[in-house]
């Protein structure tokens, strides 16, 4: 699939350290598809707010979710929102604390609110979240009713105005530094892994951990 | 040691699942001393930015450093910006798609930007960053130079307007959903860990990884 790069506006264009700017939507797409958490970033009586949310993505469209009396989505169609997604790889060692760095994939997003209004285009989009935070359960578990649906905001941004940064591999020391040759440096890589599912207190001993969540967690049979 | 509890202001007061708010430093100081990402959101031409970055904490002082030439560490003295830390401790699975959940416990700060300009203190707050990000580096690995802390922004936020929310424990079903007992409902937990040290490609074969790196690893002696 040829798809276009992604825009270069002004506010999305990466402007320190540029060589680790990527405008590449397939990478946007790896760094959105493996977080679970984005951050959103919105102006609140003129002061900026920042507040942690699930997502889901679909195509170009990034979708958020929450209770209707969230003040994070009740945020007017059409005002400008920032969000961030960041995966974090490795804490970078270098010989000289100046070049201390984090190998990491993040990406953000500016975009105009989109109010989610259409009763089965709000279906879609908590569909494509839960599928995001937890794979085959839209299937599995019981769908919203009337009024649970009613409870939920969703909101949809366009993924168009984007940009991804990314720095991996080594330290990158003072020549000097790297010539003494006595300090130890490179990287301590991190990584997140799913633990054994932990049934809840209530569930009856004969329900089994399902395929889709086995699968997750690597406990495959 | 007896704090005082977080500032209850109106927008560092949590609002939504309130029962989830805590307003207790330890809670803060323990959500941002293991951390290792913040998200720092701005306002930069009247429209909301977030970028990730690292940080440290000292008492009740946040440090955030950069360079000199990012457009997110040069916000003007007093500017009020905005900082999330979020750790994701398991994602809830429940009986009914609505009550789908994450577990996790999040710091927001709000505080006006204190640029630090004076030599000593801007040392002192690399010292805190370094020291969050890779506890032992700052007496293990060399210090800036003249030119390097030129380079190198600090600021400082004051912790005191903040809030911490956490999500622990079992999903939240319904009685009706519960009763059916057929579906699958429980935690499916989500932890980081660290892997082996990667030491740099140029690295004498003869440095040893030194203790404060193996003994964060888990590689101890």
């Amino acid at each position: 699939m040829d798809r276009p790069p992604l825009s270069p506006t002004p506010r999305s264009t990466i402007r320190r350290v540029s060589s680790r700017a990527i405008n590449d939507r397939d990478a946007l797409d790896a760094v959105l598809d493996e977080g679970l958490v984005c951050h959103l970033a919105f102006v609140h009586d003129g002061v900026p707010v920042v507040l942690p949310m699930g997502y889901g993505r679909d195509g170009d469209t990034l979708y958020l979710h929450g209770s209707t009396g969230a003040r994070s989505l009740r945020i007017a169609e059409g005002t400008a929102v920032c969000v961030a997604v960041t995966l974090l790889d490795a804490v970078v060692y270098a010989r000289s604390v100046f070049h201390f760095s984090m190998n990491y994939r993040s990406a953000v997003i500016y975009a105009p609110v989109q109010q989610v209004v259409e009763e089965s285009e709000r279906l879609r989009g908590l569909a494509v979240i839960v599928e995001h935070m937890a794979p085959g359960s839209w299937s599995y578990a019981r769908r919203p009713n009337r009024r649970e649906l009613a409870a939920t905001a969703v909101i949809a941004l366009d993924l168009t105005e984007s940009s991804v940064k990314i720095r991996a591999g080594e330290p990158a020391d003072e020549p000097e530094d790297i010539a003494t040759g006595t300090v130890w440096a490179g990287l301590l890589p991190l990584r997140s892994i799913w633990n054994k599912p932990e049934p809840a207190g209530n569930l009856p001993s004969e329900v089994d951990v399902p395929e889709h969540i086995l699968r997750r967690c690597g406990v495959g049979r």
